[in-house]
């Protein structure tokens, strides 16, 4: 299945979800994990779109989610940084899902020079992961 | 704000709704009212896309939903036959969405050839609009 860049757009813009999760962990240098990630999720019947989408984007894992659900993935930072950002950055998000995009993108890009490991970077990184999606919203 | 077509498809295999509503009414011919109808919802932040769909496609309204929710829908026949369908026909839906599509394209153009007056063309109309959405997930 071949996919238009403008189509990829407009489905993330209804569907995707550019997310930063926040998890404690003891190993990690300040005991706190950052995990960036972006997901797909589909019912299972359009599983095939999800491939393809991978495929576009030549990253990412297709993975079952709960359900009938299924999820595309993308959790690998030099992925997000060189497959991920560069396409949003070019063909941009029309829905309000490009302020959490922007958000997401400061944090990857955070992580690429490192600034998660020093509590400084790491405490921006979890006031921007706060404003992006539900709590965008409440801002 | 202007929309490429391919994003407008990929937006709506994402949130678009193509539904064939079936309700009683004493005022039509054979008792029913037939009811086919596109609709995109999407929470109030993003009501400027809603309104750019209606422009991109010149017709349909954009309305209250529920709660937070707007909604851009397309109601009267002669532009589902004249804007939507012809958008449709030329421009894939890529997810099995396409599949509701198809059989709202035969209610809608049954429809227009007046075939639910008749008691075998309600009868198919009816067929088709329990294939759709949440019908076709239990075939």
């Amino acid at each position: 299945m071949n996919l238009d860049p403008q189509w990829v757009v407009g489905f993330t813009d209804g569907e995707g979800c550019f997310h930063v999760g926040i998890a404690r962990h003891a190993d990690m240098t300040l005991g706190v994990q950052v995990l960036p990630e972006l997901t797909i999720v589909q019912h299972k019947r359009d599983v095939a779109l999800l491939h393809a989408i991978k495929q576009f984007f030549n990253c990412g894992v297709v993975r079952h989610n709960h359900g009938n659900r299924m999820c595309w993935r993308v959790r690998r930072l030099e992925h997000l940084k060189d497959r991920i950002i560069p396409f949003f950055d070019k063909h941009v998000l029309k829905s309000r899902k490009r302020q959490d995009y922007l958000k997401f993108r400061r944090v990857v890009l955070h992580m690429v020079d490192g600034r998660h490991l020093t509590a400084e970077g790491l405490g921006e990184i979890i006031r921007l992961s706060k404003q992006m999606n539900r709590g965008r919203e409440s801002e």
